[in-house]
């Protein structure tokens, strides 16, 4: 019999505070992962294991791992073949992609990438930077970067570096010349593990719930009391394609209405509503947002 | 056509983490506040900066910046002329005002203002000391203080300190004479900026989300089911002010009720509440509330 | 009259924060725990004291405080006369009783508590440890250890000390030979305190939020919308000993429902919801469920 | 045959970064003594352990450990039979004795240790204590303190405390009753290990040169040049127990002066110096002296 | 009689750890400079403080201190009327005069003083910038600014700010104009305690003691053996300004030489003298140099 | 005319504290190195940079540096055609060579390295790595690894990690099988620099002030006074290689000895000379010695 156990990886590092949190909002206690690299999950059925991203494809392909969450940008780079279960849209800092930007000096004559030819650029990301080049004829040295790229680029003649933000480009007195590739974190799959039948039913319960995790992030609820002779004026003001929950109250001239909603918009809806009659608005935190 | 921006100043120091907290709550998202002056925030129509409570109101009057959030004791140290849009609630520990006290070593003779006359008062409010003094016609020398002043008390003869909770006047032993002004954080704006349309109405959406915010804060939902028969007991342990939502539920001999309370009162509420009957009861956090 | 205060004893230490946030969550708010042996608390009928839990039990039964939060360990080891009010489930990491185990190195030839005769083990637990002997009749010296137990392990012949996960026996490679006692945080009282009315209904209500607060760590809030014509399968889902609340809907077809649930099952429940004909599931965090 | 090791305990926590830093000093390099309570050396002769100083005398008796360094305070309170091999003056700050005093709130109506019949004492060192107040024939009920005694000075009616300079109990409003004990530190060893050839010697090199480098810590290297027509004096300014060494020079009308000289005395020598006729005045740090 | 003690002020902030170390050397050791405000010394004669080097100035001219260190650019500002002792060349981290210079942004299109007319400066040093400003001839409105003034300099038109090696102007890309004044660390004594003996005698001794151990920072010793016959090359590598200390060998061949050179020429000095002859040829440190 | 300027890598990570102290100690002092890549040095004809030694070798092959400061490991891993100046015996904890280290779990089955053939072996140091197992006819994978490889050894089939004590390697509780390789630091040019006249003299300067700085850390100096009828045996005591410098006194009955040595033999030497008849010994530190 084959052992009830799915081998997971998570990444070490920049996503990995991140990771941790949303696998607690996922309902997923994961405990010591300050300490180890084998952390606990309390989930008899997971085992899990923090590696860096850059690696986590290679080892979910060989099957040392059944699945594991790492960069787009990752699998590509080691041309890695494997199930890709789902996108992942939670990051560092803010909801943006990941670029990997093609950057020279802001005092670099380089203004395109033809202008490199002939020269040496320094990436972690080395095949797909090689790639890159390849596919617009230019002939450049591309060097592997063990880090602290940034400050490469005026030892060599440009780089190629992540960015998500542009602030350490811009501290670095970088500027960009192009993006080589665009990236966001996924959940990937061993192709064998996907035909077993307790590990994908696993995987999949695992993607349903840190998505819903996902939604519920940016997501909050909302309550309000309505007089139901306003009650289309309010509507009107909700999001189309919501569907609020209208309930009876016990003053039958009164509705109350709650609602799901991003809250982003929440900064111009609530004054919005208010004026629309609404009493009694509250917003409340959400765990989950199963669609 | 004019810039569609706001610039806002928040607070750098000891109210700055709160602040980008109380952001947080109200929707806004500040990012790399810890690592940079000039913060960003997660809507386009807003520039922020931080700076020191202290020179805030400054700035604000100048026009250098649109609103600002700064303490009374500083708009008045500054004699700022500025629009007070609202009062801001929320604080470092407390919620009690902060006050400015006139204090001696607990050895001073010292008893009441007028027995410091001829002697030296170190303070960072030199201009409201001055008036304080100058109001009870008691001639005293004031010092402009650089942080620390609390140490200064056995350097000259008194000092005036903000002092939130007393504790760091006790571990300097130092005793309280009088109450020099008591402050509280406001949101204030530019005179022009309030008179242009755009601004003003940015800045009183801003307020309306942060104090939505520090009002939830302080309150919890409560739900809980109670039997039809027994409504009028539960209702009168409640609050008066409150209008609790009174759904119907399948189940027609129960109703459900749902408040907005205090979270002080809960903790007598709840024990009384079950005391008359009521079942299922939980509580719930807020994000918003909006009276 | 007697002053209407209970003071109250908190554990230093381990459990200091996790207390810290407890209290938060029931409502009562600590500030200053982290520099300060006499934090405040924002109820004047209360005076805090941090203590080592190890001694707690001692000053309660001499009455040198009202009540306190302490392990059963320390009660026994103690031999304190005092009201256990309630036991308290929260911890550290996981949930499960800390035991206090008789373990050697991995290396020794010690394989059950008798092979130890003649020898010596150190232990902070002294009192209870020389029981766990004499009980079978083994002749040891017990030594007290002040910390750092796990490294005289290779000093002496065998230690008895605490473990929640294992985790730091299995870094010092030690093997462990038998549990010696169990123990959890428990809520303790004075004896005479308790018959004080005053306090003793203090003491309950405080019980009553702690627990309250306790239950709705593991638990959340969970929303859907069912047709009504689909009502009877969603419930055969739920928990069975759960009685959900149905509100009446103002589209007479459907229902909403609502329901509390612990946030172990929710990972398996959420999915066979949606599979069973739920629609807008939703869950959210809560701060007090009362049974 | 024997194996040639000196088992060595060293003192966790206060005492350790002095001593890690005094062994270096003496040419014994210790590692890894943040991370582990068995740091390497670089003497193969030598095992060590760390341990609370408070039990290091009970282990060196029963020949767990050969050697140890621990304070006289904790091997009286331990009763432990033990050589001392000699005093070791360095210490966290100065170099004055700790002391153990008896401390009451500075409200306290208690003056002196009789007041203190009947009362509850709390203290670290208890059978000190209690032996303390047998000689006065007081009546006091002595507790073990699990640190963090100042802040039961409040709770009790009068602590024991270690103090070194009298900071922590003046931020506590502590006042002395009277001192207890006086403690230094002490290099002990085990009886039997006294009598072995081997440990014996590498015990009193230790010694030797743990005493060489703490001579070396007050003291300083002096130079200069003096006209032998000048030489009196000069010599006369030097302290009289210290024979400089006068060398001759290649310019025959000078000697060049050298002399050990305590760093106290430094700072009014080197002016006088200079004011009989000394030039080419400096000093040098040492790393050694010995007597 | 007058208590014999001198009042003694030392620089908080940024040169603090330097001038606790620079005691240290001069061997008078500063306690507590972490945590307290009023630190100890090992010399009953001197009651330390540690105030800001902004205030420093004021608090000697008052009396209130009888000496303190400051930089020169300070007592300028609160144009206090003081002595000035002696210059102390230590500082954070190079030798060079700190400046405070007159810088804009990068992109403005300021490029001299007079650019600024009309405009607003901020600064820490209103006095000395408006004084600056006036000498030129030039209305700017000179605003006082509480710290991170570099993110101002974006705000309004320019900023006056200090600048020891460049890099914070670098990284915030701003253009200095002009150097409003150059400054480095005093010593200084109060009028009146320099008319005391016992103070001024004091001042002097912990001058000359400070001084030395300057000295001594920058500088070694040097020994080495010479044969007779090569004497004269050697020599002549020596920088000629020192005279060497030749000493007789037992071997009568050769003779030692030793002599106090500067650290900076250690670094050609040392090779040059190995190709002349010179053998054993060590260098060592020093604590202090009296010229 | 070529730029007098040599451009000088050293490594950042875990040498990088060690080689600024190691400068420093030379007399070169580099500042900003815990924030900046291009550390500050005060030598205008030194340019610096900071890159993982891994990477440091090709940049110095390249020409992009003159010189650097790297690991014989990378210099093979790179197979860069560069000079190597001298070795330097610096580093972290001890003075052995580092080891990389073929090891597998305690618990693996494998015992030496033709164990692992068709399995797969994690690395950082993959071309030496691959050039082990081809030498020994070994068909294995090898991976490369991003850091933390301890924790690989249980995904994969064995590791090849670097070690200086064995300490991580027992905590993840890890067997060795073989030295790969081992190595040293070294100093490197660059083939053209090296026959640049400027830059090679410099480099040439640099590695004899490195060596010298590195020579004093183990040693130093010792002073004493011996009577002459005494001197013979005294003189027997010191190690056979070393001539001291033996100094005449005034009092001729006695001479003053000066000699160099390991600190390592002073822990035996000190008390045998005591015994021999010497007086006033006395050690002190040394900042350089040439051979």
């Amino acid at each position: 019999m084959t052992e009830q156990v799915l081998k997971l990886g998570i990444p070490a590092g920049s996503l990995q505070k991140a990771t941790v949190e949303l696998f607690g909002k996922a309902g997923f206690h994961i405990l010591d992962s300050d300490r180890s690299y084998v952390p606990r999950i309390d989930d008899e059925e997971i085992r899990l294991i923090m590696l860096r991203a850059q690696e986590m494809s290679r080892y979910v392909e060989d099957g040392v791992l059944d699945a594991g969450i790492t960069g787009h940008d990752w699998i590509t780079e080691n041309t890695s073949d494997v199930v890709e279960v789902c996108e992942l849209a939670y990051s560092k800092a803010t909801n943006k992609p990941a670029r990997w930007v093609l950057a020279v000096p802001d005092e670099s004559k380089v203004r395109k990438p033809e202008d490199l030819a002939g020269g040496i650029v320094a990436t972690e990301l080395v095949n797909v930077t090689k790639a890159y080049f390849a596919a617009r004829k230019v002939d450049v040295k591309v060097e592997f970067s063990w880090g602290a790229t940034e400050v490469k680029a005026r030892l060599v003649d440009a780089i190629v570096e992540l960015t998500e933000t542009g602030t350490s480009l811009r501290a670095n007195n970088l500027r960009v010349i192009d993006t080589v590739v665009s990236s966001t974190t996924r959940f990937i799959a061993n192709k064998q593990a996907w035909q077993d039948r307790f590990k994908r039913e696993k995987i999949e319960n695992i993607s349903i719930l840190l998505n819903a995790a996902i939604n519920a992030m940016s997501k909050v609820g909302l309550k309000m009391n309505v007089r139901k002779s306003g009650l289309d004026s309010v509507l009107k003001v909700l999001p189309a394609e919501k569907s609020p929950t209208v309930s009876s109250l016990a003053d039958s001239d009164y509705v109350a209405i709650e609602v799901i909603i991003d809250d982003k918009i929440e900064r111009s809806l609530v004054p919005a509503l208010k004026r629309a009659g609404a009493s009694g608005i509250i917003t409340y935190p959400l765990n989950k947002v199963i669609h």
